[in-house]
């Protein structure tokens, strides 16, 4: 019976310490980031002293510049910049928009998307046909479109639990919405601003043309704008609708990725990145999206050090550029890593806000997704209960190719996109207590993904 | 062989049945809330234009009269209201405090703590003890404490993961700093605001005194006032600091309960309660605490009853009268089961905030946690993970002598403490979304537990 439990004992003792050890080091973590973290000043700085950051802009070049002195300053092994050609739109003078209807003129919000051409100068007015979906327009056809401006009045699907798949279901007509309506012959398109409630703030985001197509002015309406239009055409379908704006696309400007790197002590050639992108829309801040991401992976490798902690891997902080509109920091990261024959074992990405933590999605083959499970124990006690298939993240997107396991971090979704390309994606809109849980789990990820690998 | 499949079908069928029928059925629940909530609304008009509604005050007699009418216009079976008597307390004209060092002299919020008497009508001025705990107090003794105010500064702990661990930690200071003060001869006590964050508003909260021991007043000062006047006693010891309050205690005031029924189709005798507290602090408009968990109790039964739910058992929206200082209420409430020989099977609270869901709380037999935690899969689609032993809520406490299973809704913690008895909690400070979800979340455990009890 004796033998039996010493052969027990070997047999389980090891992982056992292991298990433990890993509890305690992660309770370090929490502590240290709660206790003195540095994420929340940072980002007060990023998005009140430097602002929006839109690709091509002033603003982005200052957080390029910023971050990399701020990672210098924290004393990682080695900080680089790599170079990216980047989309360079400008939004122009602000927009203005109204509803008319017999002798009464109604203002409502709207805000050009991103990648838009200008109305021409004196504005665009015209006739309005609402839909919900592209099917509905195409039974419309051109005889009832051509010459008027299409409105996707399509709202995100409050019932959805996740906001983000509500967001999935109508984010289509803010990137295509254009292009079908130019079809058709319509002179503009105005969208339904991607927000699960009712607010007068426009929402901004990207757009693309088809080629082939007439490139239409559009842009997104608030939603309580949109609500108003919906109801004012069902009161006179011959209502007209003004709207004004001037963004124009420039030539591709010069911009960076900037890379923070604490060099591995056992396997240095396997990387372990965490990032978030450094661009924003040039609307508000750029807080939730994604400053927040950007400061979290910094503090990741700050508190790591603090700790003392020596990774087995090198790890990298990536402020990826260019996600908004274009994706191309992703994009150009991954080519450098495949051309430097680098490898990547994983990549943690924070891009859906800096709000309370609720787990990780896992982009990556079933071991990896298995090994990573088989940590949930460890991170239950901070809330992180929600580790299993997901989406990764779009900057780490391009790393899947060369077999990096991606993991998306997951905090909760309710309130993003109350900010979401807005003017209210502000520093106040940011609780210092969620951004530091969301880089202390972002940091527990990454330690144990060092420490154990994913095979 | 075919026998023995039909035998596992006959004996797996059935659960197999009612676990998918449950399922759709709570996403049937999810769905009217989300889409067709009314708790923000209720909220609004509970929080705007009632607004703060301490025990005795007219806002809480007109927040009694509103929540009888509103549950009435929803058709429930049966409202009524139960007589209480509860403590009427006074702030009185808004306090005054300064820090006054040398010549300088500095303003520093504070809120009269709840239940305290008022300081002598010019004030009191006097030098400064500073102390984390009363042990330390003791250590000092009435030599050094006597004629002095006493400045309680222990901070919530901010590595707790869930602030209200860190709220139990520190919150002795406030409910007993003044009677361990005037032990030792203090002439006031001056309490760090129950916060983990820095901010410049007081948070007001209750007090005792012990009987033999001389009132002295005290008070909350704010979590930046509390680092100044810290930072000052180190420059300079000897400064005094100054408050006046003009608080008092009236007599017991007459005020209610206030319940809505929905009868039991089966087992009528059974009753399943859902509640929150009505009362609020005077300060702001008590929209989390606890505005929240009222309007997300009638939500319960209104959903129920718009989804055609004919509940086996008898369900109960209740609004808890003196939660904040008193506990009248829920004391009452359980008194009056009791004499009425009412069976009550389980009782779910919600007071600790609109925010998003995180679980349940249990306070119950092995049994009765094990069913509980049998329903898990059916609760982890949204976001309900935290379901185990834990607290079930002041007000229906009570009820647990008679054998009552408590449920205590827990929302995310993480951002109770910002808004917590301050001025601050108001309904800018509900997200929509987070309030409904809270709402489904009780609606799909009272279902749970009215279609299969708790044995």
């Amino acid at each position: 019976m004796k033998y039996i439990l010493y052969a027990l004992l070997l047999l389980f003792s090891a992982p056992v310490f292991a298990q433990n050890a890993d509890s305690l080091f992660i309770r370090q973590i929490y502590d240290e980031t709660l206790a003195r973290g540095k994420a929340y000043e940072w980002l007060r700085h990023l998005t009140q002293q430097i602002g929006p950051r839109l690709s091509g802009s002033a603003g982005a070049q200052k957080a390029v510049d910023w971050t990399k002195q701020l990672m210098e300053k924290e004393g990682f092994d080695r900080v680089f910049l790599q170079e990216v050609m980047v989309p360079h739109w400008v939004r122009g003078a602000k927009e203005e928009s109204y509803i008319k209807s017999g002798k009464q003129k109604t203002n409502v919000p709207i805000a050009a998307l991103g990648g838009s051409v200008a109305t021409p100068t004196k504005g665009v007015e015209a006739g309005v046909v609402e839909v919900k979906t592209f099917k509905e327009l195409e039974e419309l056809g051109a005889a009832k479109v051509k010459g008027k401006i299409v409105f996707f009045n399509r709202p995100m699907d409050p019932t959805k639990i996740n906001t983000f798949e509500a967001y999935a279901g109508a984010v289509e007509q803010r990137a295509n919405g254009a292009t079908f309506a130019a079809k058709f012959g319509a002179v503009g398109a105005i969208v339904r601003s991607m927000a699960v409630g009712l607010d007068d703030i426009p929402h901004t985001g990207s757009m693309r043309y088809a080629s082939g197509v007439p490139l239409i002015p559009t842009a997104a309406i608030s939603t309580k704008g949109a609500e108003k239009l919906s109801q004012l055409l069902k009161e006179n379908p011959a209502l007209t609708f003004f709207f004004k704006q001037s963004c124009e696309t420039l030539p591709d400007a010069k911009s960076y990725n900037v890379v923070g790197e604490i060099r591995g002590s056992e396997k240095p050639d396997e990387i372990i990145v965490v990032g978030g992108h450094l661009d924003s829309w040039d609307l508000g801040q750029g807080a939730h999206d994604d400053g927040s991401g950007c400061m979290q992976s910094v503090e990741v490798l700050r508190v790591l050090k603090a700790l003392g902690y020596k990774p087995k891997r090198t790890i990298r902080a990536v402020m990826f550029m260019n996600e908004e509109n274009g994706l191309k920091g992703g994009i150009g990261y991954a080519d450098y890593a495949k051309k430097g024959g680098e490898k990547h074992i994983a990549a943690i990405e924070s891009d859906n806000g800096g709000f309370t933590p609720r787990g990780f999605g896992i982009v990556g083959t079933a071991s990896e997704k298995a090994k990573a499970m088989s940590w949930k124990s460890l991170l239950a006690p901070y809330g992180l209960h929600e580790i299993g298939p997901g989406s990764g993240g779009a900057d780490i997107g391009p790393l899947a190719q060369s077999g990096t396991a991606l993991f998306g971090f997951k905090p909760d979704s309710q309130r993003y996109f109350d900010f979401h390309h807005t003017d209210a994606d502000r520093f106040e809109a940011i609780n210092k207590r969620e951004l530091e849980l969301g880089a202390a789990s972002m940091t527990a990820l990454l330690y144990l993904i060092d420490q154990h690998g994913l095979n």
